[in-house]
């Protein structure tokens, strides 16, 4: 792919989602970094960026919910996916030692990764920040000998600090799935595709099930089922779903056409590439 | 129900998690704060408390996952539900204006609900703290006067701190359902009843498709599925759901077996009677 777009991603330089950028772009792909996933959608929208990275699961932790809503209030189409390995390092300054240690800041997914590598290090304070490689700034800029944060190994050479403890989360098969979203659509992907669609039917016994038959019936593979609830109608849901297949396949089309026919609204975010499964992918690197 | 009952509660006094525990068992029952989910867990698994209430879905942000999760690893049953209406307060020292505050704390998901309401107080940091009724506490024993944290009315209550804005958050059909968890399942409970399970299945085409098949050809009506990935295995995934029903019914006996025949394994965490839909109760308050 071109390696002259620009990227919008959440976080600060040595953010793992910048990292997925350059993994699927190039690393002399222009990232630009936002405050929010927010943001994000917001400079993809409006031509500032030509692209968008955001994470949508965690194969640990699960759903990153707020991108599932984003998807849905903007006008974005999917066009390709990354499972990027998640390794994290607690990064420190030059010299300290694990037993010097007395505050641990990340992000709340990160350090929650990390849950049981931590409760190890006796007599520990652990504080939420907003970014796990802004933490790793903050550590370095406040000149902290007593604290340490859990980020990338990227963010640590980016801010000049020493990786304490490699491999750090508890559990090592960590991935996240990652999505690059635009204002245009794929023209024609080629292989194996992937479509992600949303779609909302009244809340009557057995709507599920009817609506997973369009491609039950069709032999088509799901990939993914994420529930979300419907902001101001307490319990009732939209539904994310993931298949195997493109919208150019006329089964897939078909299925779809049935789909829109069951339920009272239906989005179509697009088919793009599927991603090789980063953990086998690994395995040869 | 029986007022003599010690509840586990995640959280401090004046916690959502509290409120919930004194509307199902009463204001005279003995609520015991806990600093994590994993703790209630463990004190009702002790024997240290009767009952432990957690929060398993906000109608706004979505499903607690840790808690999910924690169901599954402990051998605890569901004996009731309860919907309780969440209204954020935005609290600090009686005669502090808004025009004052430059720093707000809360729970990150108490801040999320309230994130509009927040982004019209000009200029104000927001800081993330593991609990609501704990940052009331912080900002009343600091002593600080441009801070405010969002949390319950009860919460400012117990720390004799003001209301400076009732009914902040964005949302105003806001309710979380709780769960109470107990060692024993619950007897016959009468009235109509609801039903919480969880199964995995081998990974291929028309799964869940099959699985939601028992309830469907039953008339069976689900009210929530989740889906969570199982710990070591990318992408694959352990299925929550809840359906209208009893255990005691045939049908249900009859679709569980059905299932379970389906899925690799399969878990009952227990029938318990259905609660009153929050948002519909309060109405008559």
């Amino acid at each position: 792919m071109s390696e002259q777009r620009r990227v919008a991603f959440q976080g600060e330089p040595g953010a793992y989602s910048e990292m997925a950028a350059r993994a699927v772009y190039g690393p002399a792909t222009e990232t630009v970094p936002k405050d929010t996933f927010d943001a994000v959608f917001g400079a993809v929208e409006s031509g500032e960026c030509d692209l968008g990275m955001v994470p949508l699961e965690n194969s640990v932790a699960g759903s990153i919910h707020r991108n599932y809503d984003l998807l849905l209030r903007h006008n974005l189409y999917i066009v390709g996916e990354h499972n990027q390995r998640i390794s994290h390092c607690l990064i420190t300054h030059e010299g300290v030692s694990l037993g010097d240690i007395r505050r641990v800041f990340s992000h709340p997914q990160a350090l929650a990764q990390c849950e049981h590598s931590i409760s190890e290090l006796a007599n520990v304070q652990v504080i939420a920040e907003s970014d796990t490689a802004g933490s790793v700034r903050l550590v370095k800029e406040r000149g902290w000998r007593d604290a340490a944060a859990i980020a990338s190994e990227r963010a640590a050479e980016i801010y000049g600090l020493a990786v304490l403890q490699a491999a750090f989360e508890d559990e090592k098969n960590n991935y996240t799935r990652f999505v690059a979203i635009s204002r245009d659509s794929n023209g024609e992907p080629d292989g194996e595709c992937k479509t992600s669609i949303a779609f909302a039917g009244k809340n009557e016994p057995g709507l599920l099930f009817r609506c997973l038959s369009a491609f039950a019936l069709r032999d088509i593979d799901l990939t993914k089922i994420e529930s979300r609830p419907i902001r101001g109608v307490p319990w009732q849901y939209v539904f994310h779903l993931d298949f195997v297949g493109s919208t150019k396949e006329e089964r897939c089309q078909r299925a779809l056409d049935h789909l829109n026919e069951m339920s009272t609204c239906m989005r179509v975010f697009g088919s793009y590439r599927r991603a090789a499964p980063g953990w086998l992918a690994d395995e040869g690197a």
